[in-house]
């Protein structure tokens, strides 16, 4: 038996879950098991930059210190001292007035926008989303079957006039964009921007999703506020321990108006129960042992270095028809291959000779996109940096031939 | 602002969102942070047998061994070799043949449920349940709208009867059933009903969600043959490591054939992406380090013994009017009010005297089960169950009085 099929249904499977886009970076992770593939696809943070040693320590304080308790289960919502934590660097980095209880720490980010997905949608509800958008996102929210509207982005961030033209238009049950270092543009909203969407997610009452895994990975370590900050209750702020601490402790969390955190909870209680305890306690007793400040300098300072080795091997190797962002913070440079040509194409050239990249089209929902491509330079040395630019190098040169 | 509304829409919230009923247990969860509250509410085991010393002491050499990269994103399937370790488990216990390949690691049986909603439900699909079933899967399924089906229990398992007649009336698309000490009610599955179950199922093509949680905890260690050897591919059998080792670590499993673990696969990566990589690389190294079953003998001998105590606190303490079990495994003893009481009303008598357990009834889809009530051993000392249930007999005494 291979699939099951009943009488009265067509499949087996639901309709949400087909609808969920296969993640080429997750096959792509299978791959680069393979110790000689060469990976600039991922969006893996350098492991050699974990706090190992101080969550070591961490671990064995918290068990020593409370026991058998850390190990038990615990309120949906998430441990409180570390909500009142995450509350307080709010306030201390950009003066925003958060409660605890405004707070519900998730399984990483990705869980906040699957929660999102939960509570928010039914089936044909319009999402709002910046063109490229974050594939986990996309598959998040695909499940519950919306239909999606894209606005295209300019260097600054989304292009205003579409954003109003679509506005009036439809009704999107919210907004998702990524405001700093989006993941896969690098793009960075401008202030006047930010200002000019506040405006516009108030004027229309709109909802406003705001992940933000990479503002503290600003190269120049300047806190770029959240939109959250303008739009009040209208926000929905995601942020994460992954990218700033380690993701294999999958720690994420929103921020949102406690009526919204009530359903949150609610869909999180019926998703899952709670965050794991352990992670939550071992974080905590880093945070509280350790001045993250410290630790997220070091991190601004080894990842602007990978992107520099990374922009400078593009430079010496890459043909000029190859047009590239140079980002100031975040983990990935944006590339555009001439149009017409297939970044996908591409892909299938450079894992042949065990280089790895991912096509920038699964950032599209409506298959736009395919001559453009997303490299990552956060989980490289400057060797194999090096070492892979100049493989991709070769292969550009020969598949442009004749351009 | 307290709730959003947009013109085209009733309200802010999905439709699913709203049909999860509240959990009773995780709200009493909260009352009994009272320190003074004694508590038979909740499933929790007891946190005195949690292996605190030994998962210290894997945590410390798995990060010493190796390094960064358990702090690292990891496969959505799970850790390989504690797929490994889970699938000759089953091969050692009951010569069950599964592949590592058949099974995946979730954020504790929880996220399993959520998962299997999410793979086989649309709105309006028939699942089947025991009646009374677990409130965790009720929640679970809840959110995708399904329509509930119940099988009246009898002593040694669903009534057999009702559950062909309501299989010649209805398509189901799964019959979710805990055949080992089932909670609430306490129930196991006797052989010849896991015969007549699973030839059923085979009749009627039927999927069968089977939920093991529990037994492990058999009083007598006997191992309890999962319906899933019988049913083979149209079984999808669910594991924890929250009953057997610790539950903050979050750790279950869902064992599935390779076509509905690759659906399973895609609607947890698009969950949360993959389940805490640190916890899974502790409770392996854990694993490898200790035998199971020593600790599984200790767990036995407590949890019966705690049962054993509440037992006779009962006989002591409740007048005769209450009916009990007397479980031979598990977490739970389930009891009957005489007709016409409500658990309910008794709950509110019982909270402010300081003694909290579950009222049945939010184990039923129908409304039915007012005058049932769920008891909790696992998480109490002798002399609380002993001064618990005395303050409950009294009570008890009043509250039935010229019955």
């Amino acid at each position: 038996m291979e699939i099951i099929t009943k009488p009265e249904t067509e499949t087996l499977f639901s309709n949400g879950i087909n609808r969920i886009p296969v993640s080429f970076i997750r096959e792509i992770l299978k791959v680069t098991a393979d110790p000689e593939m060469i990976s600039f696809a991922g969006g893996l943070p350098n492991p050699a930059l974990f706090p190992v040693e101080e969550i070591k320590n961490a671990t064995i304080e918290i068990l020593q210190k409370e026991g058998g308790n850390i190990l038990q289960y615990a309120e949906t919502e998430g441990f409180y001292p570390l909500r009142e934590y995450i509350a307080s660097r709010y306030q201390k980095r950009f003066n925003l007035e958060i409660s605890p209880e405004e707070i519900l720490i998730t399984n990483g980010s990705q869980q906040a926008l699957d929660l999102i997905g939960k509570v928010f949608l039914n089936p044909g509800d319009r999402v709002l989303l910046e063109k490229p958008s974050y594939l986990g996102a996309i598959q998040s929210f695909s499940f519950y079957q919306p239909e999606f509207l894209t606005i295209p982005m300019e260097n600054d961030g989304p292009d205003m006039e579409k954003l109003n033209e679509s506005l009036s238009l439809n009704c999107p049950k919210f907004f998702y964009c990524i405001p700093n270092f989006q993941n896969p543009s690098g793009i960075t909203y401008s202030d006047s921007k930010r200002k000019r969407i506040s405006e516009t997610v108030i004027k229309n009452n709109l909802l406003l999703v705001e992940d933000d895994p990479y503002g503290e990975i600003n190269f120049s370590g300047e806190n770029l506020p959240p939109l959250k900050s303008q739009v009040g209750n209208r926000g929905i702020l995601l942020g994460t321990f992954s990218k700033i601490v380690a993701p294999g402790l999958r720690l994420g969390w929103v921020v949102a108006e406690k009526s919204i955190i009530r359903q949150l909870v609610r869909a999180k209680q019926a998703s899952d129960l709670h965050s794991n305890n352990l992670s939550q306690r071992v974080i905590y007793q880093y945070l509280l042992q350790h001045d993250l400040e410290d630790h997220l300098n070091k991190l601004r300072f080894n990842y602007e270095a990978q992107c520099t080795w990374m922009l400078s091997a593009i430079k010496k190797y890459f043909p000029k028809q190859i047009s590239y962002t140079e980002p100031k913070g975040g983990m990935f440079i944006w590339g555009k291959l001439p149009k017409g040509y297939s970044a996908m194409d591409l892909a299938n050239e450079t894992i042949k000779e065990k280089v790895v990249f991912v096509p920038g089209n699964t950032f599209f929902v409506d298959g736009d996109g395919e001559n453009t491509f997303r490299l990552n330079f956060s989980n490289t040395d400057k060797a194999t940096i090096e070492k892979g630019i100049k493989i991709m190098g070769a292969i550009l040169d020969r598949f442009l031939e004749g351009d």
